[in-house]
């Protein structure tokens, strides 16, 4: 039985989206310097199908993240926001042709519409009945490989609060962002347990295991 | 020339004291939950004059934090909060005789009163003319060893803004409290970088150092 996790990069005040989001800039004021230690790994690059790149403590986190992930959700507005309800040239989301994610994408959307089949092995599929739905039929998808819920925020704190993460990383960066988008907010009473934490290069991993599986949804 | 720093619990969404702080609580609702990973440790209970405990991971980050440290800063409110203005039979704060300081601590406070020795090299300053000037006399004080921000949260706060803080410990316990103090409410632009980080029971340790300098106290 594969497990439900999802990865997020946080400032050290808590934040995983600056302030002011915007379809011009989606992580908001500020927001980039979260991904920073991401863009330079060998391992981030490769899944946006470019070469070369560095390998540090971070690779084996990042690999680890992206291993065995048998299908993805995903809220509309990280699909890409675009000009919704779908129109007869319908937005084809922000992640280009070839997707990083080599897997059916459950899309958590209030607009129906068909399949959306891009290279790579990425099929986005729009779920309209919840995100509760979005996961199950993207568990019944992964057949026993793991679901990555891949945000935003409001996904994974819905996920949280419903108690259907088995767990998830952190990724703890020496930066201060003020304003923003909380992860956290208004998720209490999780039981959690530290699995682990890595150091790497303007970064720290911690993966966290979630003890109290209160299934809502 | 010593360093000035802090060490500070905080919980997953980053809160350094749980809701409805109160004397008889001042750590607030769940508050405690932070500092459960101190509690068996050899160097934490030796502090406190006890005998025996864990020796772990934390156990050297603890020791380095309490290493070299020639005086101490905090809030009245660490102090021991009581009845102030200090009447004949002042209150003698919470610390016991025998605080786990070892050193001069400068307390920040409204109310003038003269030194109060205790044992084991502990002497508290009430300082009334504000946290720089605390500062300023700790430092002198510490003679070139090492200044330690005892706390509370808004002590904290007013040395980061003020850009008087060299480094400082978090440590991060997989805890939501959902609500509370949160230690970086109102901090910016601090341009900080990670020093390291260490995975240990039930918590993790990350030592940031404070890149911009921008003294204003």
């Amino acid at each position: 039985m594969g497990t439900t996790r999802f990865q997020i990069a946080v400032s050290l005040d808590g934040y995983m989206a600056g302030p002011h989001q915007s379809e011009k800039e989606p992580l908001g004021a500020g927001g980039v310097r979260l991904h920073q230690w991401a863009f330079p790994l060998k391992a981030w690059r490769r899944a946006q199908g470019l070469t070369g790149g560095a390998v540090n403590a971070s690779t084996p986190v990042v690999e680890e993240v992206q291993a065995s992930v048998g299908a993805v959700v995903m809220g509309r507005n990280m699909f890409g926001g675009g000009p919704g309800p779908w129109g007869e040239d319908p937005w084809r989301g922000w992640w280009g042709e070839n997707p990083p994610f080599h897997a059916p994408v459950f899309v958590v959307t209030h607009h129906p519409r068909g399949p959306l089949e891009l290279e790579g092995g990425t099929t986005f599929h729009f779920v309209t009945d919840g995100v509760g739905s979005a996961l199950e039929q993207a568990k019944r998808a992964a057949d026993g490989m793991d679901v990555l819920i891949a945000g935003g925020a409001d996904i994974l704190r819905q996920c949280l609060t419903a108690g259907v993460v088995d767990e998830f990383y952190l990724h703890i960066v020496p930066v201060l962002l003020g304003a923003g988008e909380r992860l956290f907010e208004d998720v209490k009473e999780l039981e959690l347990e530290q699995v682990r934490a890595v150091a790497a290069p303007n970064v720290t991993h911690i993966k966290y295991r979630v003890a109290s599986q209160r299934p809502a949804l």
